[in-house]
């Protein structure tokens, strides 16, 4: 553990600079099994399908709702960028957050417990993990050197040590993993019951696909990359939301110098979806993402993009040229990144140096 | 797991196709403890100092031993390019095994337990590693998808799935960990307690620590690549043997499309060494990895290199090259670089399409 003071960390969780966004169709009645750990944070709340519809929230929780009326009040004519019908409406929550770091989860998740049986404290870890600096341009091999009881091995650079500030915390999951319909349809009895304790950077210029059931991140440095897309009604495509806030995310952290976690926290995946619903979701994505990969391993960002913000419509202008030509709904798709920055610039105007954060990395321990 | 018997490549733990190379300077009594897991397999020990020393090895092990008479004896000239008062001596046993898989270990190093307390067998689970796939390609945040109870995540591109043959296999150590002369300085006590239950492959462009303690490898694919360089007696710099071999050989690796993997299996690393004694050895090499790691980093092979040997001869020209700026000794390794090979080529006569196992790595489950 190199000069971090993760105790005192895990003492004061922050719960004055996070926000903690639920996408829901339901009563919230998971969040009673969470009490203990998420009861202090402020909730935000992001109701998707029908309005009329009234979600019950445990007592005692300090929240925000905003159903599909008050999404096109707020946002007016750019409301068309934010999914229906689709957990990708999250990002409406990243949107009207105020606070530094978002904490989203999925309403069909539980408290996991580690092998010990003790109950696993997600926000904690994700805090942890986003406040410990990454390391993206040379692998460790005892996993996080900014954990306490390890360190960086023989033959890691020390000009390297210092590390970047951490963008993205993925957090996986015990039970269900998260499969694609093929996957599930082939295996569908297949639990994860494996808890690997460990927490690492994805390399820079490395990508992977981010689950967005566990998933924290600064929005200061990255929310305007986060942005899940155009999917679920009226869409051709649907749960490929959070794959394409990742890869985005990923170029973008890239570029600008920040790092990507993956590990712990575990929660709990109660549920597998249905397989054949999903197949119907997700069939063109199966197909899409053969060229959509490629696309985000190649592409690369100018200069210029010194900012998330910027990063983003240059990535929406680049998403036109190169992905049209697998289908048309790319050019939608492009259109409503744009239209997804103006909606965050409008809701989070940009202010002098936004960036100040971002450029000290140095040991705060 | 995608399509792997794993079982069937536990039961079989290929005795045939593997040697088991061990440098020393003292009697073998460690392999004792290791009687249930290596005492099939054969043994090349190369001992190191004094040839007149007499090594025991514990009955009932088949093995073949050199010291430094032996080794000049068959080297002849090229002899100085075998490293003498280093482990690195070890590579002279790369050089004269005829099997497919080498694994090395330090003979200060015991059977470890996993969690449940059972015994590892670090041979099967580095043969798991080796003849199952590596995906270097994308990150797979359920870590190795070749392991039984577990496969490739939502998001991983198909195309992708098949991954590419793994040439290199890089355990772990509890107890005593890996660290550099100064990280033990300030952390002597620091022991590594943590098993993390994960084999994972080091994405393609990214370079790590290799450890030469707990290390497999297949030799046909990339043996020329594994040489340790020239250290010890003689030369300025120590303890970078294993580290030099690593960068090389995942270069190489990346060039041909093979795959590394690191994690499980663990051993049990009994014994630190003394970190005064390392400082002397190491301290030009903690200076000079700040150039050696940017530098293999960023170079490309050609197009023709198409084998290993060949990759080694063309990273030779770039290390003289580029690295003698950094010290004269450059120099001179870049030499031995070549010396390594023409020996290497002398006991291992290219045999015409020696890289066709690399073409195939279909499933075969």
């Amino acid at each position: 553990m190199a000069g971090y003071n993760l105790e005192a960390i895990e003492a004061a969780p922050l719960k004055d600079d996070v926000d903690i966004v639920i996408p829901t169709i339901r009563s919230l009645d998971f969040l009673e099994q969470w009490r203990p750990f998420l009861h202090h944070y402020h909730l935000i709340i992001v109701q998707d399908g029908d309005p009329s519809i009234k979600i019950k929230v445990p007592e005692g929780y300090d929240y925000e709702l905003y159903n599909r009326n008050d999404i096109n009040k707020i946002l007016g004519r750019r409301a068309n960028c934010i999914s229906y019908k689709d957990g990708g409406c999250r990002c409406f929550g990243f949107m009207v957050s105020k606070k530094k770091y978002i904490y989203t989860i999925d309403d069909d998740c539980f408290v996991a417990k580690d092998p010990s049986g003790k109950e696993i404290n997600v926000i904690a870890q994700h805090i942890k993990n986003l406040e410990t600096p990454s390391t993206p341009h040379y692998f460790n091999t005892l996993y996080d050197p900014f954990r306490e009881g390890t360190d960086f091995v023989r033959g890691y650079p020390f000009s390297l040590r210092e590390g970047v500030q951490t963008a993205i915390s993925h957090g996986l999951w015990l039970n269900i993993p998260d499969y694609d319909a093929p996957t599930q349809l082939v295996k569908p009895r297949e639990r994860n019951t494996r808890y690997v304790d460990a927490v690492m950077t994805i390399p820079k210029g490395v990508l992977y696909p981010m689950c967005g059931m566990n998933l924290a991140f600064n929005r200061e440095l990255v929310g305007p990359a986060m942005y899940f897309g155009l999917m679920g009604e009226g869409q051709p495509i649907s749960r490929y939301d959070d794959m394409w806030a990742g890869w985005a995310a990923k170029v973008v952290c890239d570029h600008l110098g920040f790092g990507v976690k993956t590990g712990l926290p575990y929660l709990w995946h109660s549920k597998a979806s249905n397989p054949f619903v999903n197949l119907r979701k997700e069939h063109k994505g199966l197909h899409w993402q053969e060229d959509m990969v490629p696309f985000f391993q190649n592409l690369r960002l100018s200069k210029e993009s010194d900012t998330a913000a910027k990063c983003y419509m240059e990535l929406s202008k680049m998403t036109k040229e190169k992905l049209t030509k697998v289908d048309p709904y790319f050019e939608k798709l492009a259109d409503a990144m744009v239209t997804w920055i103006e909606a965050w610039e409008e809701l989070n105007p940009p202010v002098k140096k936004t960036q100040s954060d971002g450029e000290d990395v140095k040991a705060k321990g």
